[in-house]
């Protein structure tokens, strides 16, 4: 079990952006259950918010500051979709499995709205490993990664199977030759 | 059991834009099992696929051709969180809840990718209608929400539960003033 951070944080002192401890593209055969990502923070404001919801949600609720007051959410509140994004954006740069995050199916849940001037991070946990039996190249990994705001309150929660594949026997037979 | 489309299909003629036929927002008890609602089409080139991919999702396979071909997918592909927005911009407009499309949870799949060139229509279907026990105002709506591309082959598949509110107590009243 390993924690892969691009965060470093604590109860008391404001996380800070740190460089990723481990660069090295992580195949099937590297990753154990338990294994965490942590992510960078990432700011968004009303005009990201609105821009977002301009292309893909254009809901008051997502676009101006009195509809939304008048609105279920009584506030202006980012699309879930956009939540979704930038969790995507972060999971990019913080789970570094080789060939890249290739997802089969989610579920997702938003248990707060994300709010203008919230900062954002994204914690990653490996909760499964299923080995494919047809293609023995790869695997499926189970993802559960929670998005959390800068009050250390979860704006959402998602559940990924992803595709990752096992070392290629190039790399093995070469691990070999030099070990 | 009503069919609200924005879009008119038939095996042999090129789908083409409608208005919708029903313009009128709905409340929990206006609608039934079985429902279903058609959006109208949206098309998607290599430039919107590379500017999603770049904001947040970028990697090679959604940025960059000849890095695609050389990838999983063999092509360009749209991130699917690009499909899934795309697929809530065209559920906004062609599912007409009082009150806005306001999810609580969904669950997702992407069965093959989106391409460059591809335009998509979704077609959402009521599969459930949860009353709330514990808030009379409101219940949960269970939607399938089937994203399909220009060769009728779905590329995601949504299933989502969706607040949905009864008719105000007003409404109500005043409808039977006027009964």
């Amino acid at each position: 079990m390993a924690i892969h951070t691009a965060v470093q944080s604590s109860c008391d002192v404001k996380e800070k952006a740190m460089t990723t401890t481990e660069t090295k593209a992580l195949y099937l055969e590297d990753i154990a259950l338990g294994d965490r990502y942590v992510s960078r923070e990432y700011p968004l404001d009303a005009g990201q918010i609105k821009d977002f919801a301009r292309a893909f949600d254009p809901q008051p609720f997502h676009l101006d500051e009195a509809a939304a007051r008048a609105s279920f959410f009584g506030a202006l509140a980012a699309s879930g979709w956009h939540t979704a994004a930038v969790t995507m954006r972060l999971m990019v740069e913080s789970v570094p499995f080789a060939g890249g995050l290739i997802g089969a199916s989610v579920e997702l849940s938003w248990p707060r709205p994300t709010r203008p001037g919230d900062t954002l991070h994204v914690e990653s946990t490996i909760t499964g490993i299923a080995p494919s039996k047809s293609k023995p190249d790869r695997g499926l990994v189970s993802l559960q990664s929670e998005t959390v705001n800068q009050n250390g309150e979860p704006v959402q929660k998602l559940v990924s199977k992803l595709l990752l594949f096992r070392r290629p026997e190039e790399a093995r037979a070469d691990a070999r030759s030099r070990g």
